[in-house]
């Protein structure tokens, strides 16, 4: 009988408060980085590279890459793609390496890149993702990648869908109060998600941008069972 | 009108984000620092003087200061008292001036310290502190010392209690996702707090020292009125 435990550490800077040796971690930026990540797997991507600077992803953009960038919610110039999943919807993509730079999602995979694994999660590949953290039967850190540091809802809520599916396997017995936290959120917020999000403040933000197809997207269940995995610096599909 | 913002800053690590020169500054640690603050200040204490290290507060217990200390849940060695609420009752501390160090709570006043105003909330004092705030008209920060830098319930339930309260005046209209999420927790958990912390790590973690009558002692409403605040390095009442 194991005791598995799950922890949701709820941004980046508390990574460091976390991480240990055996853990899987799961990345979290479900709008709009990691939905954007599943989505080019499931349309076909090769790998994509995960940079954290702007300077990097003009780099790569400067040797004939693939690039996809945003900052603030907005895409960076010059770029081929922002962080819309939209964007990454298509045969032009099919068997290609991408670049991505987002404001919080790559910084995220950044801090913890050295893990003993690393997934990208949302809620498009949420039962797949499930499926795959019950198998592997290890601890699980659920990282959030916040908005700049703080607290986002739609991260946290994201992490309590996988809480509430982890507790269903009786493995997993070691909640951290964070975790609890998140599925309670999720609970409350499961049969309508959008409306959970109306009043929070990243999607005021966002809704600025005009970004509402992307969040109605970002939050729909289970559009894809590949799971994208850190391997030697890459995403690739598992 | 005002656009009056209340933000949760869920550990002390985060609160480098948060930071700013208006906030009123609201210090949490329900189990136990703020709750024993709170009480040791209704019982008639003339000052506490929060410090952060153990050399401190043994530095002060040599020269004739009662002293409170606690780290890990239980009362440092040779010192006056530890962090139970219980230790701050009675006449032994009336007039007197007291030092305290805690794992988490006196963590945290040394991170605000320099805050334009910081105060000390807790289930206790709930209503007062709530009344106070309003009067101010300020920006507000509600500070969870959290469990060593991670997040913990019960301090989220008691910011998401006075989000609950200030949400009812209409001049505090930004509520940033932090303060959403735990709004919702205490919406979730005010009919019964004691039991929907019943899972909750940290609550694990005192049930071992046989801390019940301390938990439900510090999660009662309004046992007083009075407001610490910290005024040039000492906790004084408002």
């Amino acid at each position: 009988m194991s005791n598995l435990k799950v922890e949701v550490c709820l941004t980046p800077l508390l990574y460091v408060n976390y991480r240990n040796d055996n853990s899987i971690v799961v990345v979290i930026d479900i709008l709009r980085a990691t939905t954007a990540i599943c989505t080019a797997f499931e349309y076909g991507v090769k790998e994509m590279i995960p940079v954290a600077s702007e300077e990097e992803a003009y780099e790569y953009k400067r040797k004939g890459f693939l690039v996809g960038g945003e900052r603030n919610g907005e895409q960076l110039e010059g770029l081929d793609f922002g962080n819309s999943p939209y964007h990454y919807m298509g045969d032009h993509i099919k068997g290609k390496t991408v670049v991505l730079t987002t404001t919080n999602g790559t910084q995220a995979i950044e801090q913890c890149k050295d893990a003993y694994k690393v997934i990208i999660g949302a809620f498009t590949n949420l039962t797949a993702l499930c499926d795959f953290l019950k198998n592997e039967g290890k601890d699980v850190i659920l990282l959030c990648s916040g908005w700049k540091n703080k607290f986002n809802l739609e991260d946290s809520l994201f992490a309590g869908a996988v809480v509430d599916e982890l507790a269903n396997d009786e493995r997993f017995t070691e909640f951290a109060d964070s975790s609890l936290a998140a599925r309670y959120l999720f609970q409350v917020a499961k049969d309508d998600a959008y409306k959970f999000l109306r009043n929070s403040s990243h999607r005021k933000r966002l809704a600025k941008l005009n970004l509402k197809e992307d969040i109605k997207y970002s939050l729909s269940f289970d559009k894809s069972s590949i799971i994208p995995i850190l391997k030697d610096g890459k995403l690739v599909a598992l």
